[in-house]
C-alpha cells in the first residue's frame, strides 16, 4: 500500500474542484489597522485588510495590547499546565467572572477556543442528560456539529431559522424527553439573526434547554456587549450563551456561561477542557480588558454600524450584488469558486485590498461570495476605495451585478466533506 | 423535567467518590519562576510551584517573552481571523518552518493545542485512509482517543509498550489494509518511553503507518530539542510527529509535522484546524523563539535531567514510593485518591509547596500519586524542602512508604467516565 498517494490524492481532488486553498501571509500593523504587510514570492507589500473578524479592532486597542504584554512581563508567555495541574492563573479566573457578569449568568468557562467551547460544551451537556434529543439548525457552525456528533445524542436539523419546523419536532419529541436546542444568534456568512425569542417560547412551552452561539455578536450587540441576547433583552431565557474571545475582542479563547452547576458540571467531564494546555494569562488579562472596555464604551459599536451601513449602501448603489444582511457582516455574491477565487487574486495583486474568498464548504455551492467586514477603522475613504475596486474587478472578469436575496441552503452542503478514495486497497 | 438536576447530581457523584477538583488560583512570577502567587479564601501567598509542565522554564525565558511582547507590540493581541480568512501571520508561517526543521519533516502545520492536533490530525489522517484500522496504545493521551473515536475507524488498542501483542494485531489485519499506529514517546503520568524502533521496524514489516505524540518530549531530549525520536535517531522512520508548544516550550498550540502531501491534506479537511481563529502571531513568535533557542542551547535540557534525577535519589533515598520513570517526570505513589488529595493540601496549606494530586480519571484507581516535575530551576535547596515536605506529611497522613513499581494498567480505566444518571426521564 503506497499511503502517500491518499494524500495526493486528496489534494488533487481540491485542485480538480476549484476549492484549493492558499492562505495569505500577513502582518497585521498596530496603529495602522486594517491595513498589513502582505508577503507573496519573496514580495511585501503593504495592503488593506476587508475581512479582518477582529470586527472593532480591538486587537491593536492600546490598552488591550498594553494589559497582553504588561502580564506576560509579569507572569510569561504561557499557562504552564492545564487548567487542574498548575494552569489556573489568575487573570483567567478574573476573566471567568468577568464573562458571567456580561451575560448576567451565575458562571463562566474558559477554553482554547469558541471551536473547543461549542464541541465540549454542547457534547458534554447533552451526555449528561438522559436520552436527550438535540434540535440543530441546519446553517449551524461546524464546531457546534462536532459538539453533537461527539454528543452521541440523537439529532434533528431544523429548517434555518424556521421556528415552525422547530415546534413540529418539539412536538414530536414531547414534554418529558430531554431536549436541547442549538443555535447561534449571528449566522456568520450571510449576516442574519435568530429569532431567539420566538426560539426561547418554544423551549418554555416544550420544556427544553437552549443553548447560544453568539460568536458574531459579542463585543458588537446590546449596551455592555453581551450580544443579541442582551440588546433584546433574553439573555436570562437562554440557558447557555457561547462566545469566542478571538473576534470582536481581539484575543484568543471561546467559552460559555450558565449556571453554576451547568459550568461545573462541564468543566468537570469535558476532555476538550480538562486534558489541555489553559489559556495563558496574557491572553486572558488582555480578553479582560478587551470586555471591561466594550462594556462602558459604546463608541466602537456605533462606529462599526455606521461604516457597516455605508459599506452596504455604497456598494448597493454601484449596483454590486450585495446580499441581505442584518448586521455587520456585508456578503457580496459571486456565484461560482473560480470567479469567486479570481477576484479575490485581483482585488489582492491589483488593488492591494485584501478579501478572501468565501468558498464551498463553508458556503454552499453557488453562493460563493467575497464576505466584506467593515471596522470603526474603515474610513469613508477606505470605503470608496473599495467600491470601485470591485466595480474595476467586477467588470474585468464578468461577475453579474444586480441584487442578490438570502440563498436557499441544502443541511446536506453544510456537512464537511471527507474524501473517500475512490481506488480501494 | 428539572435539567438543573442532572448536572447537579453529577458534581454530586464526583464529591461521593472524592474526586471533585478545585482548581488552585495561581500568578506566576517572571523571574522567580518556580515561584508564583496562590490566592485562596481571600490570602495571597508566595508558593513553590512543584507540578509545571513549563519543564524548562521557557515560559518566563527573557528571549521568549520579549519576543512575545515585541509581537504583540507590533502585530496586536490576536490574529482576527481564521487561517484561511486573513489569520494566517507571518510568525505562524515561520513557526511550522521552524517546526518542519525541528523534526527534519516537508511540513508543520500548527493548531491551537495538542489537544486540537491530535484529534484533528489523527482523526483526519485515519479518515483519509481507506478503510483504516488504528492500532492505539492503552495508554494514549485523551486527545490521541479523541482522535481515533472522531476518525470512525475501526480501532484495536494494544497492551502499553507491548510490541508482540502490536505485532500479533497488525500480522491479523494483513499487508494490504491500511492501518495506522498511534502512540506517545513519553508517557507522560508514569515517564517511561515507548519501543519506538522496534514499533518502526513493525510498521515497515507489515506497511503501516506511524503517527507518534511528542508532547512531554520536544524540547527536552534530543541534541536539538527533536524529542525522543530525534534522540535516537528515528524521526525519519517515523510517519507523523505530533507536539504542543505549551509544556517545554513554554507558549501555546500544538502541531503535527509530516510529508508535504499529508500536511496539507491536514490543513484541508480537518474542521478543528479550519474553523477556527488561528494562534495570535504573538504566540507563534514566542514559541519560534523558544524552539530556536533549545535548537542550539543544551544548558536547559542537562539542567533538567541533573535536577530530576536528584529529585528521585534523595525522594527514594528518604523512604518515599517514587515509582520507576526513565524520564524527568518524578511519580510519587499515594495509592488513594482521598490522602492524595489530603497530602496536596497539606503540602501547599502547611509548607507552601504545590503538587496537584493525580487521580482517576487521568491515572487508574489504586494509583493516585504525586506528580513531581523538577525544572532547572528548582535548586538542590527545594529539593531537600520538598524531601522534608513530603516526610512530614507521609507522616502526619500515613501514608505507606517504600518502593513502588509500576502499576499494571487496565485499558478499560483509561476511559473517560460521563455520568448515566441513575434516575431516567
Ligand atoms: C459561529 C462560530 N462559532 C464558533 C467559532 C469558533 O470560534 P473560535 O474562532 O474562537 O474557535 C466560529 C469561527 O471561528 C464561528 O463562526
Ligand atoms: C500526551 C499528551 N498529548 C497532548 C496533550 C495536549 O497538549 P496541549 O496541552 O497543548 O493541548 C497533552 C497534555 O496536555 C498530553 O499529555
Amino acid at each position: 500500500m503506497n499511503y502517500q498517494r491518499f494524500f495526493e490524492e486528496a489534494i488533487d481532488q481540491l485542485h480538480a474542484e476549484r476549492r484549493y486553498r492558499v492562505f495569505a501571509d500577513l502582518e497585521r500593523i498596530v496603529g495602522k489597522f486594517p491595513r498589513a504587510l502582505w508577503r507573496s514570492n519573496g514580495r511585501t507589500q503593504e495592503i488593506t485588510v476587508w475581512c479582518s473578524n477582529d470586527y472593532l479592532g480591538m486587537g491593536q486597542h492600546p490598552d488591550v495590547v498594553a494589559a497582553f504584554q504588561d502580564a506576560a512581563g509579569r507572569m510569561g508567555s504561557g499557562a504552564g499546565g492545564t487548567r487542574n495541574i498548575s494552569g489556573t492563573s489568575n487573570p483567567l479566573v478574573q476573566l471567568e467572572a468577568e464573562l458571567a457578569d456580561l451575560h448576567g449568568k451565575e458562571a463562566g468557562l474558559v477554553f482554547t477556543s469558541g471551536f473547543i467551547s461549542n464541541e465540549a460544551g454542547i457534547s458534554t451537556i447533552a451526555r449528561l442528560l438522559p436520552n436527550c434529543l438535540i434540535l440543530s439548525d441546519e446553517l449551524n457552525h461546524a464546531s457546534m456539529i462536532e459538539g453533537v456528533r461527539r454528543s452521541g445524542a440523537e439529532k434533528k436539523i431544523f429548517r434555518h431559522n424556521d421556528v415552525a419546523h422547530l415546534e413540529s419536532m418539539l412536538q414530536a419529541a414531547g414534554r418529558e424527553r430531554a431536549k436541547l436546542i442549538v443555535f447561534e444568534s449571528v449566522y456568520s456568512m450571510d449576516g442574519d439573526i435568530s429569532p431567539i425569542k420566538e426560539i426561547a417560547d418554544l423551549a418554555d412551552k416544550y420544556n427544553a434547554m437552549t443553548y447560544i452561539d453568539e460568536v458574531h455578536a459579542v463585543g458588537m450587540y446590546g449596551p455592555r456587549g453581551g450580544g443579541i441576547t442582551e440588546r433584546e433583552g433574553l439573555a436570562d431565557r437562554i440557558d447557555i450563551i457561547e462566545g469566542t474571545l478571538a473576534k470582536a475582542y481581539g484575543t484568543l479563547g471561546g467559552y460559555i456561561t450558565g449556571t453554576s452547576a451547568i459550568i461545573d458540571a462541564v468543566r468537570s467531564y469535558a476532555p476538550g477542557f480538562i486534558f489541555t494546555t489553559a489559556l495563558p494569562p496574557a491572553l486572558a488579562a488582555a480578553a479582560a480588558t478587551s470586555i471591561r472596555h466594550l462594556k462602558n464604551s459604546q463608541a466602537e459599536r456605533d462606529a462599526q454600524q455606521q461604516q457597516a451601513t455605508r459599506t452596504k449602501e455604497i456598494l448597493a448603489d454601484a449596483g454590486l450584488p450585495v446580499m441581505a444582511s442584518q448586521t455587520h457582516i456585508v456578503p457580496v455574491l459571486v456565484g461560482d469558486p473560480e470567479l469567486c477565487k479570481m477576484a479575490s487574486d485581483r482585488l489582492l495583486g491589483v488593488h492591494g485590498l485584501y478579501i478572501q474568498p468565501i468558498n464551498y464548504p463553508t458556503v454552499p455551492r453557488g453562493t460563493e461570495r467575497l464576505r466584506i467586514t467593515p471596522t470603526p477603522f474603515h474610513s469613508d475613504a477606505l470605503i470608496a476605495e473599495l467600491r470601485d475596486a470591485l466595480v474595476e474587478t467586477w467588470d474585468a472578469l464578468g461577475i453579474p451585478y444586480g441584487t442578490a436575496g438570502q440563498p436557499a441552503v441544502a443541511e446536506s452542503e453544510r456537512v464537511i466533506p471527507l474524501l473517500v478514495p475512490k481506488s480501494g486497497g
